[in-house]
């Protein structure tokens, strides 16, 4: 496999953009990611494009990022549409990886892209619930009374909440402080949808989702998209003297049956930590699925920045805010970003790409990082996600 | 990159399976696939999955692929979920030759599987639509009387087939003759949906779908799927003294704005024609995109298996023929084998495996080929195809 670089990346704003189509965001992040990489559009050879959401909000399958991609030019090139839930954006960069690290292109794009706003909410849940094994959607704890109107994933979620607090005496506070550092941070980021710093009081005020999850400690439905110049180390060269390295792309998909120890983020961690020949204490910056702030907390865990029920000692000691030892989430995450489903794993590696380069604006982390990590999850199976895809990014 | 071979194919029967569910289908064809490829389903290490139509038609979005899976024992891997329209099963198919070739995965599962029967036929009228820029539907000809219960794709190749008439003088009786092969075909093939042969009368008096086009010159709707077993040539060694190759793996979408002359499929071909160092001359046994005849008539041409305008010449010539000089669709074709169309391109790549090894029953061609070739099709945009996808296997 070949050494493959991030030559550039970009975004739109994330928030809900009632005026904007999912062509308009896609191809705004497009054109953000070439000027960044210093390319011409013409220059790519191939595109991978993530979304997972139009089929059921608008009715537009099959040839999504074809669709995207003709009105810019960029036609007559191989396009991959690909989807894996929430994790749809990094399993187009994992492809868009696989491309270059292969030999086959030298530079390619991938793009993540998704509207989750429409005027009739009840298909942006469609959307969401379709993110697990339709099939067994109405043996779900709490399906019944919520299967109008509300993703049954805050349920999961709060359900994972309650056992950590059950088990390792977890309180409503600290689990609230991740969303209080979530939404600290997205105040400094211009691409968040929520760029208000929220109190302690405020999170746990404010209205009850799915016990004990508040709406503040819950990703929002968002409009968005994000993409990465993908090339090769020796392409890269030509452009820039010190680029960002891809040094592990893993897609894993749940958990094998026979394995009762490790859930799927800590094998496709595991996996990451070999490959990239690092382990955790070599992170300096991480991005994590954070839809709500169990997959923060639990993350903490999963990745190895502590031991197992320690997620919250660590949130209270602080070293995870953006002067802390180990930062996560210095974009403001899922919470306060914003979750366009398709979009979010590109943003994560924006994200950390501008982390390790020194771009980060107010949010940049000081001794600027070498070593960043994205963490994103995709859809639930079997009780375990449908797919975890961590990246490790090196600079 | 390195050599990548065919290990093992398995297909379902193609055709209207109330009974059977996605998941059925998709794993069926998964154990034929394992099955013949020699291996256990766990040495796979990576699967690529291709549907177009769930969402739509079941609002199962997503993680289709892990959903299939589920079932099987087989989690815990990598799965990536593609789709590109009617191509859609040989992009999977692209994606898991290309997942060997970097070096990635030494054994991968590509499957295609689709489930387009469902009780409320407009529910599969809006997946196929799903395959064309929706926001350009409105547009199309014919558009207003067929919104409403009949796909706009039998519109745009009766279109084909009009211009191929008026500027080659093609008449009808020369396009219903590739629909009395295929159906000829199919009447050979125990997968095929319509396994009857049909006359040139049967064919000619069939209802008008869209003039040209007779109702027996367009391809069903289907459910069904197929699957292939793809590994590294080292790894092969162990199973076999003599895999099928893949020689070349094009994807493209679409032809580049500035390019009048060569339509996609013609494009696509050049380039797999030199990937693997052959020409049309080469080619043996061919699979082609038939959704309708002037799918076919057109291929040969694109293809340069004929002179661009003499299409009609070669079917009446009867060289396409299973006993011809060089036969296309042995399998009976989109017309006869059916079409469900995320399993397609698979199917093709099932019929020309088992062509080249000579398994392929009472429809074998004789003097056992050793080159064949399938064009998989998906979408439309802009004037031309979505996608195009061409492999060339080699034995």
């Amino acid at each position: 496999l070949r050494n493959v670089v991030v030559l550039g990346v970009g975004m739109t704003p994330f928030g809900k953009h009632p005026d904007k189509s999912l062509k308009d965001l896609g191809r705004e992040a497009i054109y953000r990611a070439v000027q960044d990489a210093n390319i011409e559009l013409s220059q790519i050879e191939a595109a991978y494009v993530g979304n997972a959401a139009a089929g059921i909000i608008t009715g537009q399958e099959c040839i999504r990022g074809q669709v995207i991609l003709s009105g810019t030019g960029l036609t007559g090139i191989p396009v991959i549409n690909t989807e894996n839930a929430c994790a749809s954006g990094s399993t187009a960069f994992h492809l868009a990886w696989m491309a270059v690290a292969s030999g086959l292109y030298d530079i390619v794009l991938a793009l993540g892209a998704e509207k989750m706003t429409h005027p009739d909410k009840n298909r942006t849940f469609a959307a969401l619930q379709s993110a697990t094994d339709i099939e067994q959607l109405s043996s779900f704890p709490g399906y019944e009374e919520h299967k109008e109107g509300q993703s049954i994933f805050m349920d999961l979620y709060a359900s994972e909440a309650r056992e950590h607090m059950r088990k390792y005496g977890t309180s409503l506070e600290t689990l609230a402080k991740i969303a209080v550092k979530n939404s600290k941070n997205g105040s400094l980021n211009p691409y968040a949808q929520y760029q208000q710093a929220q109190s302690l009081e405020s999170v746990l005020q404010s209205r009850i989702i799915s016990d004990p999850l508040r709406l503040k400690m819950c990703s929002p439905i968002s409009d968005g998209a994000a993409a990465a110049i993908v090339c090769s180390e020796k392409i890269a060269r030509q452009f820039t003297t010190k680029p960002v390295h891809v040094a592990a792309s893993v897609v894993l998909s749940g958990r094998p049956r026979n394995d009762q120890e490790m859930d799927s983020v800590q094998r496709a961690a595991g996996k990451a930590y070999e490959i990239a020949d690092l382990g955790p204490e070599d992170l300096q910056v991480i991005e994590v699925h954070d839809a709500a702030v169990p997959g923060e907390l639990l993350a903490y865990e999963q990745l190895g920045l502590c031991p197992s029920g320690e997620g919250g000692r660590l949130i209270e000691s602080g070293e995870t805010e953006i002067g802390g030892k180990i930062p996560v989430n210095p974009s403001g995450g899922l919470i306060s970003r914003g979750h366009p489903i398709g979009a979010t794993g590109l943003a994560q590696i924006a994200e950390i790409t501008w982390q390790l380069r020194g771009q980060a604006g107010a949010r940049q982390i000081q001794n600027q990082p070498k070593v960043g990590l994205t963490e994103n999850a995709g859809g639930f199976l079997n009780g375990d996600n449908g797919t975890i895809n961590i990246h490790i990014l090196t600079h």
